[in-house]
């Protein structure tokens, strides 16, 4: 850990750029705004409480949205029999790779490992089998918060960890009608989060077969665009079709008394979404933090020079803490120089900043600051109580909009393979293009461009057109983009 | 899993005796109440959705009162290289046997094993030290919300599992005066939410030293009795003194410039709340629930012989589920016999149930009938807004009085070791002595009587008299019992 970072020295401010050294203003906005830092144990981060503080205020939304939408939280073991995950023969080809084996317990070798869960598709199944005898007991709707455990190569802070914080929704259907309709209705509630929270406008849409995740019929995803202009798929719902309840054998009596297998779903979004706000919004001041989720709202730095003065401001304060408390507010009294303050609320992307000093108060004033671009603005003391909300409130917008242009102006409709092999040697962003959806041609534009599918786009716009690849007839227009 | 426990067949009442068979009526309740259910993995449980709902219940408010005392939640990894546990001896010494190891990981035989954690104390310590620079960084008050690990051989839903959901909170401070004061209250605060929100009341103290933690100077406890007269370890809060940070090289500069240990606790609440909640207060027809951790408190049952009836009940309810929004209420239209309903939502526990059918409607009342002895009332449906509020008060009230009540008629004051046998031998619940502290004594007692030490009772009544068990002079009162 370097030494800059410790508490206690305080912020120094020297982050990398973010238009030179992309990666590495990642790391350091994280590592600095104390958002996570490096863990003693290979792969695996330390989530600090500015970082988890972020994360609750994404994760209490989104289990309320959960709830709302009819899911029940439930609890499953982390530790999975091998013999468990072995069933579904896709499942266990994408995953095995990534499996941590628990090979002893209380002393002994066990007869068979056991897998800290990568997903938990195979336990809840295996456990669901119990619970659905006939379709008057669906649909079962569980939801789970917990940690999974996937052996990752190359990690990154929130995006990539050899163990990180999700909750996966797993529900039964009796009808594929329903079960698509559920993958839906999850996927838009984290459009909701995504865009309404953490004001990240996405592109919601199916992945390609190649991009859908293992033991799925299709999988369907939101992508935002990160400030480098790369792809950051935030949250995943996937149609499993029959797949998992056959592999399980978890049938239930269907309403002409026949057998029939459920058809059913999961998805899931994570800690990841912590890296998507530093990515979308941060700039080379450091974080930027929409004013719904940020763990702090308002920073208020009063400003003196005598004890006199330390206690007047003091007195003029209790009225407007009263008149915020509805608000997440701070008022940092430390010993410390007002440039030194306002540098590291702003690298920690507190939204807004109250200054308040003799002069103010001498006018009944203080002195409003927003994070974004800096405007400054005096408000009348007694305004406060108003002005901070719809401040705060146009701040969320003003963050959206500015992520959606900054989106729209970085993405381009293009025709052709040539054109997209320039585009993504120049340009930063996403290529639209209709696609024939032949897995060939993402292997031939991921190795020109690196570039990949990200979702396919809903409505039929493609069609008819030639597939910008390979030239035979599209069935779809597709995302392009390079991805996290 | 037994056929009656299948969510669509309903609930089967017959569930062991409480008076005939604590342990079954316990576990009969456990499942058949929905709260948990045996897992396909040897030694573990699934939580299921009204025991999560009542885990989220306990849960939330000691999150509350964790933030509103200085700590921050933060996440550490949940595998901890082996090194790292073997550097306190009691501790490693203590916590050995229920080792977990992951052993392989991508596929590769991992060169030191992992331990999954059975608690975080020796991996804090460990990633503490880059932050804990100078007597100016403390405190550091860090609490996580996690599972954690343990190889237990004798298992039992919510109180003795494999896995378990905790909070585990881990303190550094510059004065052993200061770490002893978090220490208690912690402590205090686990009080709180056994006795004002689970409505158990507590005695609350240091265990002897053959109690205490593996690692730990000291530890406090709080025992609750539960209705077979065993006690129940709820929440235990331990001072380490300067045994991890020794261990773990963690220092700092003291005001003198002095290179100084700091002194640390750790304390942990667990799902194991759950349980004690069921074995406080459950009764031969299932769960009792205190209105305030309750995931319904309230059950409207509607009675009606015809579609007339039923939408007639329907309009009448709707101003009456507006008055009552504040509240956990849920109409049960399901096509089942009252009695039916009535007595599945007795095995629940819910506290408040109202039956409201065409003669209390020409009567404009509801019938209110308690879970606490079943006492029936009639309501004015206009006053069902502030009497139904009151209600629920007053039964929290009640059940934390029938139990504390309940503690004291089975809690006998006693002066020698014959006394404590004969009463073990034919009596439920606890006995009071002055004791030496002597561990010897401790063996003794348990050889005899299986009871142990639960905790010793601050002040110093017992000094200056006998030791119940072996007549030198005693100095402390301490609490024995039957333990869990």
């Amino acid at each position: 850990m370097a030494e800059e970072d410790k508490p206690e020295s305080g912020f120094v401010k020297e982050i990398r750029k973010q238009s030179v050294d992309f990666p590495g203003w990642y790391n350091d906005v994280v590592r600095k705004a104390q958002l996570a830092d490096n863990s003693p144990v290979a792969g695996t981060m330390i989530i600090r409480p500015y970082g988890y503080a972020l994360w609750e205020n994404i994760r209490d939304p989104l289990d309320g949205l959960i709830k709302e939408t009819g899911h029940e939280n439930w609890y499953f073991p982390a530790l999975i029999p091998l013999g468990f995950l072995q069933k579904e023969r896709d499942h266990v080809a994408g995953f095995a790779p990534e499996f941590q084996l628990v090979t002893k317990g209380g002393g002994k070798d066990l007869e068979e490992p056991l897998v800290l869960r990568p997903t938990s598709e195979t336990m809840i199944a295996t456990v669901l089998r119990d619970y659905i005898q006939s379709y008057r007991d669906l649909p079962v709707l569980t939801n789970q918060w917990n940690n999974v455990f996937r052996w990752e190569l190359r990690t990154r802070f929130f995006l990539r960890t050899r163990e990180f914080l999700w909750q996966e929704g797993h529900t039964f259907h009796e009808t594929a009608v329903e079960a698509e309709e559920e993958v839906a209705k999850m996927l838009e509630c984290y459009r909701r989060i995504a865009e309404e929270w953490c004001a990240i406008p996405v592109l919601a849409g199916r992945k390609s077969d190649s991009e859908k995740f293992a033991g799925a019929q299709y999988s369907t995803s939101i992508e935002g665009m990160m400030m480098d202009g790369k792809a950051l798929q935030m949250g995943t719902s996937h149609y499993f079709g029959e797949n998992f309840t056959r592999a399980y054998d978890l049938t239930f009596t269907g309403r002409s008394n026949e057998q029939q297998y459920p058809h059913s779903t999961s998805w899931g979004m994570s800690t990841r979404m912590v890296g998507a706000v530093v990515m979308a919004h941060g700039d080379d001041s450091g974080l930027q933090l929409p004013p719904r989720i940020a763990p702090l709202q308002v920073i208020i730095v009063p400003i003196f020079r005598s004890d006199a003065e330390r206690s007047q401001i003091q007195t003029a304060l209790q009225p407007v803490l009263a008149d915020l408390e509805d608000l997440r507010v701070k008022v940092d009294w430390r010993d410390e120089r007002p440039g030194f303050k306002f540098n590291e609320w702003e690298l920690k992307g507190v939204p807004l900043r109250i200054e308040l000093g003799p002069r103010d108060l001498a006018k009944g004033e203080a002195t409003v600051v927003r994070r974004l671009n800096r405007a400054k603005q005096a408000v009348p003391l007694g305004e406060l109580a108003v002005a901070i909300p719809a401040m705060l409130e146009e701040i969320q917008e003003a963050l959206v909009k500015r992520a959606r242009d900054f989106r729209d102006a970085h993405t381009v409709k293009l025709d052709s393979l040539e054109a997209m092999v320039s585009f993504f040697d120049s340009s930063i962003g996403f290529v639209i293009t209709p696609w024939c959806g032949a897995e060939e041609d993402e292997r031939t534009v991921s190795q020109r461009t690196t570039a990949t599918t990200r979702v396919i786009l809903a409505g039929s716009s493609g069609k008819g057109r030639p597939c910008a690849v390979c030239g035979r007839l599209a069935a779809v227009e597709v995302v392009w983009g390079k991805a996290y």
